[in-house]
């Protein structure tokens, strides 16, 4: 069995933000010279997501605007949570609705996708550094 | 490792649907060969879901219900999206809330499933064939 | 390949519980003696959830009633699924919400964790007994 495991590091100068970061995993999966596997993308922060969607900036400004409606950030006081000091309550629900992971299979060496399909970093609590954890494991 | 993988094609005639492929994965599971691994099973589309929940037909009027309340097909207009052209930004939304795809346990040979885990594709933008991936890793 | 198999079980006294099972986790983890590889940690029932985020209890509380509001438990007769003798039907829609499973990276021997990054079992449906399965692979 072969394994990689890579960190990519995202900073944004937004509060919300959608990142395409496709081909920062083609690069993994090349390196990893795996032909059948797996490959797990998660973000290793709780207040930001991976996902797959369409690569599409309308579509984006929906997912936002829709995102604010199911989990406003105003006002802040409204959740527990921002008594400890943090105002990202709200951060914490919209990744639970956008998701942490994915697993994507690779055939033939290469992400196995749909004819739309793009990874995305999804950031809901920016301006600061947070990670994103990227291992192949297969053969 | 062994691996295999398999597409599945659906094509339904409502725009909204939720079809049991529980069977079909069991029988990729079976080809395979596979006693100890895991079972990968994700839409390819952007616009559809797998996920695992309940076979009961009242319960799937009610997530119909409950997926139109929190994400509105009409009116189409409300989304940047359908400015493209399209009319389905609210399945691309729809799919977030249901998710990607599914990793099932295969131990002994078989999904490792609880007493009513069943597989569903759910389709928030039929009338149009969609495909879905199926990858079995393993020993 | 490496993998080992193991059933958690979990019965509440509430019907609604966050329960952090990151610990039990580790613990299979290090029973499988994989280094690298990944852990699969998934609800084998349809009314509960397990999902990765943050040990705070303002937070928990704050996830509880956005989960009540966007899928009310009362009154049950909103449900279709309520019909067949249940009350549940709010625990199914949750469960989308909140998610089935997680695939956590291991790398080195270890759960590949972020700094804050948790393992929970969100019960919807309490007062029985459900089953958590983790399943490791790897090498």
């Amino acid at each position: 069995m072969k394994t990689i495991t890579k960190y990519l590091t995202f900073h944004t100068e937004e509060r919300f933000k959608l990142i395409n970061i496709t081909q920062d995993i083609v690069k993994v999966v090349e390196e990893s010279n795996v032909s059948e596997g797996i490959c797990l993308v998660n973000s290793m922060h709780i207040t930001s997501s991976i996902f797959i969607n369409d690569d599409e900036s309308g579509l984006h400004l929906d997912f936002e605007k829709w995102l604010q409606k199911l989990a406003p950030h105003l006002p802040t006081k409204q959740y527990l949570h921002n008594d400890t000091g943090e105002d990202n309550a709200d951060a914490h629900l919209k990744r639970q609705i956008m998701g942490r992971e994915t697993v994507v299979a690779i055939t033939g060496g290469k992400l196995d996708f749909g004819p739309w399909e793009q990874i995305f970093y999804g950031e809901f609590d920016g301006c600061r550094s947070k990670k994103v954890l990227v291992k192949v494991i297969g053969e």
